[in-house]
């Protein structure tokens, strides 16, 4: 099967996911600079989400560059992903109104770990379907890096249970690791 | 006529489907994991009704792959499936928000048996289209899979009348019947 | 310049606008059959909207087929019908949740009057780039299936003003006559 | 990498935010003409932000236009630029439910004066890749246009903290300004 359609339905789920999550922040009912402040802690939130949903698109983009065809599995694979992403703007909205307090900022790390877990299964079962032998696997190596970000985002949510504002910055200390675009890939590719 | 807009605007309309769904999830009020227990029944229709989206999306991709052009008629039986899909937010929201009471849960079932019917309207122009003897005809053979579904909503309207929760779990199994893509296209399909 | 994403971005407007149409149909708070009934006036406008939608779509989808590029003039000609197709959610709504009193009806059918006016415009720009001689200017013809339909749309505002459920007929009576897709360009599309 | 994606990400992220804008405008309560005056306002600030995403569209076409293949950096100058387009639903609905009240006016300006910021960004992010001596580069030219606006942006925000509806205009003043599509890529573009 080709790839096209399911890229082309990801690029969608993931522009309404971006996009949609801005509804969240509710027009202020004041007129003054002052009625922004209460909505500073939700357009936190959404910056965060953004970035997020940007390094997403970013991998899925890079990784779908090295595919050839994909499977039934890859397909539900990718299904998988996209529900995760797609809780976002939930638990966006839920961590910003309530000004990053404790419940929500850990949910909200357990969605990360959520969506992290189902890129590495996403990135499993491509290697299945192309072979160990194929560029893909090749330029994917291992997935040390995914890895690492699901214990830290563990490592988040154990923090935000103490203090939430800094578990928070943890999440976002991953972003920061991951704005870099995947340079496995990078490299691979024919320039 | 090119199928590739057909194919582009119900990428488009499954996207936002799937993706509006998890606006029914309101941000609850309040901040302890207990808050979370009111929106889990909200939680599992739009987990159900996400995957039963992408069924209709995989199948759709596996379908069209055989698609080498389309007619009015394909297009208006498309619109008609997207149209019943499209009701799924609504009902997902109305079956999650009572905590699936009877009615909710046997209007969703109805909507299921629309949208089933739909499909089967769609494949059959299709067939019309591209003639008996084509590939597509050939790999589709009967549409049994999609009857006998038919059947089981029924059976699932039926048993939410006496008990609402279970005629939910009919529904559930249907969707796990279809997880499996349908492999009389892949095995059509050149390696 | 190329018209894929023209067409695209076409898609993806039309596509949104016809899903978020059903986040007017509001979840009702009781759970019978009956509380339906409240929510049935909302519903039958997203039935004609959703067609009217589903026209535009066609139409549009029709006409590009014989479109080999695009100028700037036909942009923004295409982004000014997507404008007025942009308020029907609205009139929609307004429309249903007052149960087709006069005055939404016939804001109603004055957006219609706007994008059929819209459609033509865009028709007469793409001749005017594609020049009187090309197959699309020679497919098209005369605009007398559109001009009629604004002549029409205007009998339903001014029957609208008397009989407010009258005036939803004649729009429904216009849908009706548009369901069949434009045979001009089928005709003159290679078989 | 390819730059398909990349379109096909932003369209959908545009449409999205083009289309949501138009949920600003709560269905009024009453039904009759006058009862659509309260609208106005929201309705004013819709068209003008339409406008805004309509020639960021534009440009946006017209500038890839002329692009081979993209980096790293522009994936995410572009990413950049489409989150502070997002915020336009945000500003629109908050000057339009405000009547175009002193902050709210200032703020939009703000957010428009950010996006024109993005926007020349991404096209030194392209040259960059691209090279000096690029057809990309050559038709760009100088970003004379770009920067003028952007203080033209700065005395329409000066301008609204006096006449918040005179400051309004200059950004209509502005849009206007750009209605006419970029002639520099046009001209380099092969006939």
């Amino acid at each position: 099967m080709h790839k096209s359609r399911l890229e082309a339905f990801s690029d969608g789920v993931l522009a309404i996911v971006i996009t949609i999550m801005v509804l969240e922040m509710k027009v202020p009912h004041g007129t003054t600079f002052e009625s922004l402040h209460a909505v500073l802690p939700v357009f936190l939130c959404y910056v965060l989400s953004f970035i997020y949903v940007g390094i997403y698109w970013n991998n899925h983009h890079h990784l779908f560059q090295l595919v050839k065809d994909v499977s039934g599995a890859v397909l539900w694979a990718n299904l998988h992903l996209l529900f995760w992403l797609s809780l976002l703007p939930f638990v966006t909205g839920w961590m910003g109104e309530n000004h990053f307090e404790r419940t929500p900022v850990m949910v909200y790390g357990g969605v990360l770990i959520m969506a992290a877990t189902a890129y590495l299964i996403l990135v499993r079962a491509l290697i299945t379907h192309h072979g160990k032998q194929s560029a893909l696997a090749r330029a994917i190596g291992s997935d040390i890096k995914g890895i690492i970000s699901i214990v830290i985002y563990g490592v988040g949510i154990v923090t935000a249970s103490l203090h939430p504002w800094l578990g928070a910055g943890v999440y976002a200390f991953v972003a920061a690791m991951w704005l870099i675009p995947d340079r496995r890939i990078e490299k691979t590719l024919p320039s």
